[in-house]
């Protein structure tokens, strides 16, 4: 099936190695290549690390420009880390290979504001190279951010736009519930937060994209990040939080306009959260609420979305997109 | 301000009337002109028969070409007929004039497989026009097409989309109430929907629009329409309906690939429908119900998407193009 979509897979962490099922369970898709810096996984084959019975065939290379030796890949996974700055160079180098890039990197979702410069100089590569580049997900990539822009177009007027993503993180991977801090003391939780690992990134990100869409020029961001106290035991799989203990996250990206709150995203990840939900509040003409009882799980919302975004992506035109400036990309069968 | 988007309305009955203060109360734009061929509009002033209390120095003409004449008119804003065959005509002569068009016309909204020869001509006109055509509104446009396709994003695969649209016609005006054919009786329900008057219009394009992105070649398409029989009295401000007498309208577009029901689009509109709802409906991995409690007013979503897709059509690239090929519109403020 020579016209396949070719594709190399860069990063095999936790999200690569999911995204890898994701990817091999679509027959216009064709995997020709992978990437990682990790020494335990270099030389190993990608259906081995990615957790199948079988080989795929494919070794793992340090090399990032060794799969694009072999003839065009028509684009890049890239599921690498969260930082723009750390992810630039490996941006920089794919697009030395003339491919197209998907990338979960959050910080590259909508980098304009917070990035311009580094923006600025992937968006001329880009267009240089001909291809285009997306940060995407589920979050930042999705529930808050485009899809909430994207709901206001029936709207006559938005004086205010909510988020709500509240998640029972024990459905979760254990990264995961480690990553919000479940089981943690208040001073644990006070020191992880104070080290930045703690932190869900993209909330800042998310309300750029929104602000940018609907025309508001935000004067101020915060992104504030407490811990979930637990009143009573709660345990996952993994993890048993004790009272008193963190059982997650509450981070809360405030957007504003002068002094008025405009943009209000709320992500709470606890063991035991009650009520999970997606829900999107837009105050305005009309009153309007959405919402998705029980939540959105993540993780495939993500792979799904870095899978189905690759049509979309390739037949963008050249340069650093986001969300906001593409087509809407949806699930597509064989 | 000389930067304002420069807009003519063509079509002044019900939606186009309420169009109006859409595009008034938007700082960017400016209405510079208004057609109409209905004799007893012609000469009168378009604030009048939008019901304003202040004329607005426009007057309504009979020729579609005269707002042209005066210099570049960045949009057209066409809200004059539902059928494809009646608006081609006026979509040519309006791409004569080299401008951008945004309709409400229901069977424009993805007319690739229902019209092809005419979608075609439509496109080839458009992009040597150097402008683009889109036909939007709530439904067809978004609640039913675009969104459920938009939706599919976070999937990992996706075996059918239902979408629910229940409506309390209660809320709206008499001509809607009077079109899904509630006080009828049943016999003159059948012969009204005989004539082919009572239907919405719309579902069959949305049914294509949401399998031309998901990959699904749809063998069939059906399109029925039954009315919802009041079993006890409701009524509105306007009607009373006896048990017995119709309440509204039950239409069902469905959608087969082979003798599988991939999309089911449920639209019912009745006064007093009991749990008035959006819901959109994906049955694959993950399982998906996202929902609008109480549901969306059509004639508010309607002029608003119309209004808020204005840039976007006119930063799309050239030719005829469908919610599924352009970034979504979002409201923006002036």
């Amino acid at each position: 099936m020579s016209d396949r979509t070719r594709v190399v897979q860069v990063g095999l962490g936790a999200v690569g190695r999911m995204l890898t099922s994701y990817l091999l369970e679509r027959p216009n898709l064709h995997i020709v290549g992978a990437v990682d810096l990790d020494p335990s996984l270099i030389g190993r084959d990608l259906g081995e690390v990615a957790g199948f019975d079988q080989a795929l065939g494919i070794t793992i290379c340090a090399d990032l420009r060794e799969p694009f030796a072999d003839g065009p890949v028509e684009a890049a996974l890239l599921t690498t880390v969260s930082g723009l700055a750390q992810a630039k160079p490996q941006i920089e180098a794919l697009l030395a290979c003339k491919t197209n890039i998907i990338s979960s990197c959050e910080e590259l979702s909508f980098p304009w504001q917070t990035a311009p410069e580094a923006s600025a100089e992937i968006d001329r590569l880009a267009r240089e190279a001909g291809v285009s580049v997306l940060g995407t997900g589920v979050n930042p990539g999705f529930l808050m951010d485009i899809l909430p822009t994207a709901l206001t177009a029936i709207c006559r007027e938005v004086r205010k736009i909510t988020v709500l993503r509240y998640q029972d993180a024990r459905a979760r991977r254990l990264p995961f519930q480690q990553k919000i801090g479940a089981g943690l003391t208040p001073g644990e939780f006070a020191q992880k937060k104070a080290g930045g690992t703690l932190r869900h990134v993209g909330l800042t990100e998310s309300m750029h994209l929104i602000a940018s869409r609907l025309g508001w020029r935000l004067d101020r961001t915060e992104d504030i990040i407490e811990p979930i106290i637990a009143e009573r035991e709660v345990r996952s799989d993994h993890i048993t939080v004790e009272p008193g203990q963190a059982a997650g996250v509450h981070q809360l990206g405030l957007g504003y306009v002068g002094s008025e709150e405009k943009i209000r995203l709320e992500f709470r990840a606890a063991l035991g959260e009650r009520d999970p939900q997606d829900t999107v509040i837009l105050d305005g003409v009309p009153q309007l609420r959405f919402t998705v009882p029980g939540g959105i799980n993540g993780d495939i919302a993500t792979c799904s979305m870095l899978t189905n975004a690759i049509p979309t992506v390739i037949a963008a035109p050249p340069g650093l997109r986001t969300m906001a400036d593409i087509p809407p990309p949806s699930w597509f069968s064989g």
